[in-house]
């Protein structure tokens, strides 16, 4: 096994060795922008990691692991044009950049360029995970896009969303990486529920962070997503269980613009607090935390000692992170 | 062989059977109206010819056909969104109908089913074949976009363009056909360049039967291409060979709007006339009817003489069309 940073090297290294060609420019630089943008790379170093983990060659995962990653920045694209997002990992979103029909356009090619990579694998298990995921992720994209017109979600819709939206993705990540590795099916179906659960874990703590998290050191302004209403756990929670003055309180400020940022901030935060809100999402991270390392136990009689220890430290140190 | 008729209803009757989940309504409804709005479904159809005429069974190449199908309505629905094209088919576009982001993340779904079904052949030559043809298709819609604020695009540009953007598809819906039989590979190669061409010869006749059809036989109001300043064939040719005065009228049309649309249809048709592209696109159809028939004549040897007869009459039929 290698260290995170070591897997990271190597997805990166072969990202920067994919062929774009050069014509026509509009098709295909967007392209090579998006991917060059960086981000964790979370989901490519996951397979390689099952992979190493299920006793397999690490370059033989690498077309399974790039599929992942070009297809989840794929759907960071489309969902830019679709939430009307202007900047991505610091730099303009491609729609911004160029215009929404390049954006639409590259990204459909990235898509096709994500099918292609995760079809040279010659597995028709990969292949069929993969194409059913993706069908997930538009699931969730379309329910949380749903959800934004509407004040009645509740949280297992909402937990349902995310688990489609997120989930399903880290899910795959590890499993394409155990199917390459020619794993037996009940590891692969563990190193999936690992990798989901993680998934529902990590987007709790994004929740968690952008109201509770240290501005310095989560590098990002907190307290976005209650500025912008975004249905975060925290809100839809706030939203079902406030009541009374309360809940005439929290409608209250979900109807401030942003020119009243701290102020309404600190209103809702208070709020979230009041209905112990923050004990409550500790209390599902830990939770799904805890289901991810179930399923990693499990599959741990089947990888040497190492990989368990390295899929256990990564599971902890995305879900406890503050950054 | 069957008739193109009794084709076209084995296609419809599969098309009518794909199953859409129920929920999220607003992620299937729009593939499911996209898919009913009907069209020719000439792609579909040749690969069933294709594959039987290499005598293979017509329904080990449903999946592929329908594979084509599906990308090609997609092409259609992202095409819309990107051109802001309100009708299509005499029904509103996905994008008026419901919106811009349903019209996106529908299209990228239809993408992904499209390509389970190629991957349901479970054939690699079909999905590398696919996914190639569906590059190509971007790229050619790429050009597209780009000529559109071009002025100086050549013939040879446009040719090339409407390669990528039609006539792929066609070549690729008959070699998937021949693959999915088993055809030998320079059976297959010859249908691809028989459906390629008849692609092109298909293309250019719509330029021409825009100017010169007849309205009640065509369907739909002559000169919209005229009216739009859509750089076909025909506005291509008339920029790189007007001269003089011929071109100052030319580009003074172009600049006149919808509200003088009866005047401009008949002043550019006057000019193609006088230029002689009403020949020259009438030649240029027949030079592509020619190739594909070449390339029907050599594959020929290898079918059965109905199934040769069949790929003559339809390849007349869509290049001598009078809608």
């Amino acid at each position: 096994m290698l260290t995170f940073k070591q897997y990271l090297d190597k997805v990166n290294a072969a990202i920067g060795n994919i062929h774009y060609p050069q014509e026509p420019q509009r098709l295909y630089q967007p392209i090579a922008y998006t991917m060059a943008l960086g981000g964790k790379r979370l989901r490519p170093v996951l397979t390689l990691m099952a992979c190493e983990a299920m006793g397999g060659q690490l370059e033989a995962a690498m077309d399974a692991a790039l599929a992942i990653e070009m297809f989840h920045n794929f759907t960071l694209l489309h969902d830019d044009v679709m939430d009307r997002a202007d900047v991505r990992r610091g730099r303009p979103t491609v729609h911004r950049r160029w215009n929404d029909n390049v954006a639409i356009l590259s990204g459909d090619a990235m898509l096709t360029m994500a099918s292609s990579l995760a079809a040279k694998t010659g597995n028709a298990a990969v292949l069929e995970l993969f194409n059913r995921t993706a069908m997930e992720i538009y699931e969730g994209q379309q329910w949380d896009m749903d959800f934004e017109t509407r004040d009645d979600v509740t949280v297992n819709e909402y937990m349902n969303m995310i688990w489609l939206k997120t989930s399903v993705l880290l899910g795959c990540a590890c499993k394409v990486g155990a199917i390459v590795a020619g794993a037996r099916e009940v590891d692969a179906a563990n190193l999936y529920t690992m990798g989901a659960n993680m998934g529902i874990a990590f987007q709790l703590q994004d929740d968690r962070l952008d109201v509770w998290g240290d501005e310095k050191t989560f590098g990002k302004e907190i307290g976005g997503d209650i500025t912008q209403n975004k249905k975060t756990f925290l809100l839809i929670s706030a939203l079902n269980n406030a009541r009374g003055t309360q809940a005439e309180e929290l409608r209250h400020w979900l109807s401030v613009g942003a020119d009243r940022r701290a102020e309404k901030v600190a209103a809702v935060t208070a709020i979230y607090e009041q209905l112990g809100l923050d004990k409550e999402v500790e209390r599902m991270i830990a939770y799904y935390s805890g289901k991810a390392i179930d399923a990693l136990d499990r599959v741990c009689v089947s990888m040497p000692l190492e990989a368990c220890d390295a899929f256990s430290t990564l599971i902890h140190s995305l879900t406890n992170r503050d950054r």
